[in-house]
């Protein structure tokens, strides 16, 4: 059913396209949505890629290039002149006309914008103004309103006018003569009504919105918390000033999971495989020379018990089960407390109960380890003061581990700072410290060294 | 604007259901949505949940019941008769209805839908075969279609008599005579042409839809890449069996995502802080004892090389270094192979192609921390064969983890597993074991001890 393209289907297109058969591509392009032309003109050379974007219907390029991702839509529009663009940018929705017009460099898009019919110009200026990760920077100008004086029939007759718009109706807002959200109202119950009935009889004052400078997260938190579909747009006067649609959010949703398992992971851009050998190295040399100046911490640190070390050399035997445990605990602890952070539903825990019940789990794990590195030790190393230094060490370290894996999300959280970072490397690194610490530390207390 | 649950708004609510007063209660959820009382009842005790329930409407009482959490729902499902669940369920959409009584004993479950209408039985009945992870356990029988050879007018007619569907009628669906689906139209079309028009003129034939065996996830790709709201299920006749909608999908998007998270800091379950202790424990715990396995398989190794330690301790203070940049690097590795795969856009790389990416990577990322590591010990450590054999190690770790990490998310999605599980603790204890190797092997070699 869905469409995936191969390596033939791609040369035979580029066959195509060398023979300049227009014909033949239109024919493969009507069997395809344009997300599937947007996934193989991604594969194309820009001059390939140019000559089918100008050949298509400008209605499908202009969406073809909505959807693209935006290092194939740059390649291919950094190229055209303003005047081949603006067309395009025109059959846009505002929302997506801005998402381009952002990537373009001022003097190019301010020449474009010169080109855009009045109408289209002043939404794209006006949403320009808005940060991309705010309401503002995701809702588009085109909604469908109902003013709360019409009748049902003067509705629809608003509706007919607004004949871009009607593909994509959700909803519709009921304002009054200043534009002031007052409540929505379905678009079948103002078909199922009688014409006269007056919306101001039918509609619901119940409606969900968001304010303009809202966090695109917020947006999308609210979106799904309460199942909708669209939700309007307003500043703090409460005129509405656009709407933001569900596809526009699980956008966000994905690409808020894809930068929490890259914060976990220590990569630190926003990279993908297909990126070149070079970016995909810069995105994660910093948080590998963060574990390795933490390594090399460590170096120093085991280094002041090098006479210790030569008496009981079988201490050095453990070192990676204790920084391991630490790792692993830490990591655990602090992605429980993220994935709580990212629901932010229901009455939040004091961090009190929450150390608390950490600290239990800690006790309840942290006995098994030791329990069973402890019956190791005994049974295969069979040196009692090593094999209690051994398992006390780890039974210490998760208690400190989770503790630590638990605060930092949430300190980081308070300082405003994505709490997924510190289930990365820091939280490893931090904990590799700790356990070495602590492991030598209990050594030199039990075991007398 | 949005509803933020306190202690002290929950300590009032719950002094009202102490005192039974009823219109206090109602007056409260007048203001707030469905889902926000879902948010209260959770902190609720069983008897103050049951007695919220019953006191309002059933339509209100069924809304909360299919938004509220698994858990949440079964305590007070479970003690209640079948005969005051019956007429909830029956307030339900088929799918939301099929996933509450999914939760409960099969006994039980049959009691409730002997009690149901004719048509809400047959759909649970029809819903209950599928698995929850597929197109058939996510999609409700409810949906709008019109039937090609109507006109505009009929299909209005029929719209009105679906009043319950009516409030989330996203796309029409036409079919055929034997249900067979043949295309869509928008209910905006519908109103804005001629009465006497027929549907067959208007209608468009290009639909995506979903096969009913299809897995969830390909489903939330799908509904992602083309932007829908929602999506018609087929079974292999092409018969129209029912509809998934958007809301539903985001819920799989938002699991999943947090299922790899959780893959990827070793927890096993699906556990959230709130869990009991006892849960978290056991979530915990299958992993930190891999780790610790592996970290007893460490030490059972550096044993090996007692007497070499003996000779040079200072190789034994960078064996954390090792073990972190392994994990590391693995971790980094897998996760990009996990999100590509996730994505599964485009042209698929070839693993040769894949590899060859990744070693360049590792070549860049290695020579940078070799050569910081060598210059940090040559200047603190002052020793030049430890210096040579320190710094060569964490490169070949970096290349031989970087392989690693991006091999088995592969393999392990070849066989059908969640790849996300290859970037836990599982490849930080392989990479840890294969540091230590490498590093003792590359000592024996260089340093010639």
């Amino acid at each position: 059913m869905e469409f995936e393209l191969s390596q033939d289907f791609l040369d035979q297109f580029v066959v195509y396209i060398e023979a300049k058969n227009m014909s033949a591509i239109e024919q493969i392009a009507d069997d395809l949505y344009p997300a599937d032309l947007a996934v193989i003109l991604a594969e194309l050379e820009y001059e390939q890629a140019e000559w089918v974007l100008n050949g298509f219907e400008k209605s499908l390029s202009a969406k073809i290039i909505s959807i693209s991702e935006t290092e194939v839509r740059s390649k291919v529009l950094e190229r055209m002149s303003p005047e081949t663009i603006a067309p395009l940018v025109s059959e846009m929705y505002s929302d997506d006309a801005v998402d381009v017009l952002n990537e373009l460099k001022v003097a190019f898009r301010e020449k474009i914008i010169a080109l855009l019919d009045t109408e289209m110009a002043a939404h794209v200026v006006d949403l320009l103004k808005y940060d991309s990760d705010c309401a503002g920077g995701l809702m588009a100008k085109e909604l469908v309103r109902a003013n709360i004086h019409w009748t049902t029939q003067e509705c629809i007759e608003a509706f007919r006018e607004q004949a871009k718009d009607i593909a994509k109706i959700y909803a519709v807002y009921v304002v009054d003569d200043h534009d002031t959200l007052l409540g929505r109202i379905s678009l079948s119950s103002v078909i199922l009504a009688k014409p006269e009935t007056k919306i101001a009889e039918i509609y619901t004052d119940e409606v969900i919105y968001s304010h303009v400078h809202d966090h695109a997260e917020d947006v999308a938190n609210q979106m799904q918390k309460y199942d909708l579909v669209s939700i309007p747009v307003v500043n703090a006067q409460m005129k509405l000033l656009g709407r933001i649609t569900i596809d526009d959010v699980v956008d966000v949703i994905t690409q808020q999971a894809d930068t929490d398992l890259q914060a976990i992971a220590g990569i630190s851009e926003n990279v993908e495989e297909d990126d070149t050998i070079w970016k995909l190295s810069w995105a994660r040399l910093p948080w590998l020379l963060v574990g390795m100046m933490g390594g090399l911490m460590g170096a120093q640190f085991i280094g002041q018990f090098e006479t210790e070390l030569l008496l009981v050399p079988a201490m050095a035997f453990f070192i990676p089960l204790i920084t391991a445990t630490g790792g692993n605990v830490g990591i655990q602890s602090s992605t429980i407390v993220v994935q709580s952070l990212a629901e932010g539903d229901g009455l939040q825990q004091s961090i009190g109960l929450r150390l608390l019940k950490v600290f239990g789990v800690a006790l309840i794990n942290g006995v098994v380890i030791a329990a069973v590195v402890f019956g190791f030790n005994l049974f295969f190393i069979k040196k009692t003061g090593l094999a209690l230094v051994v398992s006390t060490a780890p039974f210490s370290v998760v208690i400190l581990a989770s503790i630590m894996g638990t605060i930092t999300p949430l300190i980081l959280n308070r300082l405003g700072i994505n709490p997924a970072l510190a289930s990365g490397p820091f939280i490893t690194t931090a904990n590799d410290l700790l356990g070495l610490a602590v492991y030598f530390m209990v050594a030199k207390l039990l075991y007398g060294i």
